[in-house]
């Protein structure tokens, strides 16, 4: 079979902390498009106890925000993690509408799978990272299926917990930097998900963390990093009352609120080690 | 005095690492333009040993790209060190050629103060470092100027290390990733000090670090990384010619050669924290 989304292409490789940061193309045959992700070795990875991380970005990024902006590789390296970065949307196709706002559409796939046209044909990366970035990756690389975490910033963060509730068989750790937890009461999350998924609020609930975590039948700890001084706290994130869904279930998270940090990459660099070592201890 | 390069004006914070990352715009009176520089303070810096760091960015970057991209503001935390990025050269100003190319004009100031009309009006980075962007640090900020350091990639190693040979009053370390060392040899440089300076060589010798270091009559140690397979090596560096040079001198150079490295900031966050020891130890 041509064209198989299993089938790789190295785009860029730099070397970096001694280890590997590549950048790798496929085709997917659920977005429809070219899709670009990143990807870093660490130094004789093989050789020692190795486990997977997949990050999901947020609003507006590529592949690229985490593996130049976070930091991530010294920290990869230190303990012994290949790291997987995604983009966040379909890219290069033409959708009626999915180029006028930064919000929505281009760099906001929202890691759902659409069910309204036009978006119905692209706009399907949920299917895109469980199936077939996650299939790709342990297709291609010699790695531990039995170890692998899930993180994300912001819409990514909405992702990494959507997600991994969804699949905790795939994913047997989750953290994330300021989540997007409420998605179907605030207006980045109402905008996506009228567009992507149509006015049948049942289908929101798929995607809704504060929803999700209700269902649980497997409830994996979940460290949430959240700073006090972030823009979209209040008017987009919804995690008040996530937390006290959590509480309420006596569901395992850790939620800490860092005074002064606010949405940016500067607030992820400055926990992110502290986001490997949980993954680390949790896929023991 | 209205206007003055020393009245700071503060653009953006973000606190980083328990410090703040900090961007600042002033007037700048031998640029003729507004600056924009980044400073990185470590969290209660003031109640340690602090020093001092300029970094100065390659080809192409902006006061931002350090900042972003390096990871620095760990290590600036860890061995308490301010951190002055500054840009690369003067912005929107409309000079005839100045945005004809990536190599040349905007983005690509050279360090130099430009003798050649159009360019003298605006293109004089040596000046606002050493003299506007260094006093305004030192003028608006409770710091020791008997612990400063300088540091840069590429373009920027070449601006650190003339500007150090020039006024090692004012500069204590010097160290640098992957440096222009012979400019007035090599293309980037030639365009810049012909388009810039003219013709007569004897004002290019000013700018080439191979002819400083010649010179010197202060010779700090320089710490210098350079990656093995760094695009720009053989055609545009002139690495061995400078490191030849300095071990006639008897130069104290440290000249470490990486293998499998390239030009990129992957480059530099990989060695970075050893750069800030390095300062911090000449500091002392």
């Amino acid at each position: 079979m041509t064209n198989s989304f299993l089938d790789l292409k190295l785009s860029k490789s730099n070397k970096c902390f001694g280890g590997l940061q590549n950048v790798y193309t496929h085709f997917s045959s659920v977005t429809n498009c070219e899709m670009t992700f990143s990807v870093f070795f660490p130094e004789n990875y093989e050789d020692k106890d190795v486990s997977v991380l997949f990050f999901l970005s947020g609003l507006t990024c590529t592949h690229e925000n985490f593996m130049t902006k976070a930091g991530s590789q010294n920290y990869a390296n230190e303990f012994n993690m290949v790291v997987v970065a995604s983009d966040t949307s379909p890219r290069g196709v033409k959708v009626d509408g999915d180029d006028d706002s930064w919000d929505f559409g281009t760099g906001a796939g929202f890691y759902l799978d659409a069910t309204n046209p036009p978006f119905d044909k692209n706009y399907n990366m949920y299917s895109y990272i469980v199936e077939e970035l996650y299939q790709a990756v342990f297709h291609n690389f010699s790695l531990d299926g039995a170890k692998v975490g899930v993180s994300g910033h912001s819409m990514g963060g909405h992702g990494a917990i959507t997600i991994a509730l969804k699949n905790p068989d795939l994913f047997q750790s989750i953290s994330a930097f300021s989540p997007i937890l409420r998605p179907s009461n605030y207006p980045w999350g109402i905008k996506a998900f009228s567009n992507y998924l149509g006015d049948d609020k049942g289908l929101w609930e798929d995607y809704d963390s504060s929803k999700l975590i209700q269902r649980s039948s497997d409830p994996k700890p979940i460290l949430i990093d959240q700073g006090l001084a972030d823009e979209f706290l209040d008017s987009e994130l919804g995690t008040d009352e996530f937390e006290q869904i959590a509480t309420q279930l006596e569901y395992p998270l850790i939620m800490r609120r860092q005074e002064g940090y606010d949405h940016s990459y500067f607030f992820i660099a400055s926990f992110l080690r502290d986001h490997f070592e949980w993954h680390k201890n949790q896929l023991k």
